[in-house]
């Protein structure tokens, strides 16, 4: 379904937006790009990660085959309503956002019968933000994870495989809505929760000195892009809040262990996650 | 007051006893050691990390100048109890436990008045154990706390400084044994009761496919030995639950934020963290 006539539309020159269109381009297809900020779009011309840019322009939209959103949720779907009447007939829309519950059907529900719109989201990222930092070979050890509807084809998932291919993701897995969001709620969004309760535990400042690389791995992600995770939160509230309750249960369990001097237990909690972590290690 | 002619012994051949040794040995010291473990002596003496070791020889604990303990805490109070009798007068004591108070006391309590006991802690290691994984350059980033009495000099603190620039670790630090034990517990002992608990949250182990690196960062101290670990715990129990304690509260309070869907004061919570961060990265 892709080929080297598809021309690619990027809507949000961010990092993930940027790093798909240096991806895109370094494999030799036509890549546009639409992006509030003109410095963006300039940098992105001058450093050859686009054909054509613009803060706004309805040819860039009607020429696309494939548009990408890499806007916010909440931004996409303003954006994919109010620019359909652009798209060409047939034109096929993803996405690349951290939550998909909600959104996703509100924008299949308002979609023209003859767009195609499959949801999927690069498991990749940085500490930094903005296109200035694009590096497409984050999503080389990332997995690539697709959303599927019953609103959506064998089609547009096949698309979806082989934009992961181009972009060589190094794993494609096919989640329900709902099991993605479970997961990231998990993954993700409680790791966030965490990073940031333990940074605003205490003023923790002047222990600057004392800190290992434990201390630091913990907390790396404490420095959070506040506009994008409050809006991912809001949208996972639910799943994110059981999230939270569970975790809370389990270090409740465990300082239970402590405060009843029961050493055997405690064992038992550090045999468990001994064994557990060791699954994940590469 | 050390020269070099100063004999070190090592009592208990772990990682990190190991690892002195092995700094030790590099700078051309005389270094002995004592372990139960005959294989771990042989390892030692056979990859040049000791001059002479033994499972158990008095003449060793007669000839030595300093003592350096790396046993668990509570088998360093009993061997110092039980093999001070050996020890050369005004022989020099320290350690490297990762607890301090009730332990020094303890053992400055019962100490021959012609020795001197002055307690210290590598703040260094490794997700793995044993004198076969031993390796000085751990230290070299890390930091190295003296934790002084009222019972010690400014003699057993400079000995404790010569220590560590021997041992070549990047900073040294002073505090009180309560000042340590309470940073411990917060940078330290709460990271891990962090990592056990996530890592027991759930049966997440099917997640292993979608895992990225925040996740794989947050719980690699989730592989813990239980031994060591649950000894540190009880020995700082009151500590370590005020510093659980501190931690769910924070977290209840992000938690609240999201139940009441109050997004400004979650966001507040995101800046403070990201400001605090910003001061811990190197």
């Amino acid at each position: 379904m892709i080929d080297q006539n598809t021309r690619f539309l990027i809507v949000g020159l961010g990092l993930i937006g940027g790093s798909y269109a240096m991806g895109l381009k370094k494999k030799g297809y036509h890549v546009d790009a639409i992006d509030i900020q003109e410095e963006s779009i300039s940098y992105a011309l001058q450093n050859n990660l686009i054909d054509h840019g613009s803060t706004y322009d309805t040819a860039l939209i009607q020429q696309a085959d494939i548009i990408i959103s890499a806007l916010y949720p909440k931004a996409m779907v303003t954006w994919i309503k109010n620019n359909q009447k652009h798209m060409k007939p047939h034109a096929f829309i993803s996405d690349v956002s951290g939550v998909k519950s909600g959104i996703v059907e509100e924008i299949q529900n308002f979609l023209r019968d003859d767009l195609h719109f499959c949801a999927s989201h690069p498991m990749a990222g940085k500490e930094v933000s903005g296109v200035q930092n694009a590096d497409d070979t984050i999503f080389h050890s990332a997995n690539f994870i697709i959303t599927p509807t019953a609103k959506n084809t064998q089609q547009d998932i096949s698309c979806l495989k082989d934009l992961a291919h181009i972009l060589e993701f190094s794993h494609i897995s096919i989640l329900t809505l709902e099991e993605h969001d479970t997961m990231i709620g998990f993954l993700s969004q409680l790791t966030h929760v965490i990073a940031v309760s333990l940074m605003n535990t205490n003023d923790n400042t002047h222990l600057v000195d004392y800190t290992g690389d434990s201390f630091r791995d913990l907390t790396r992600i404490a420095k959070i892009n506040e506009n994008m995770w409050s809006e991912l939160f809001f949208l996972n509230k639910d799943i994110l809040i059981q999230e939270i309750d569970s975790f809370m249960k389990e270090v409740e369990n465990l300082k239970t262990k402590l405060v009843e001097h029961d050493e055997e237990g405690l064992k038992t909690l550090f045999r468990q996650s001994t064994k557990r972590r060791k699954l994940f290690d590469r």
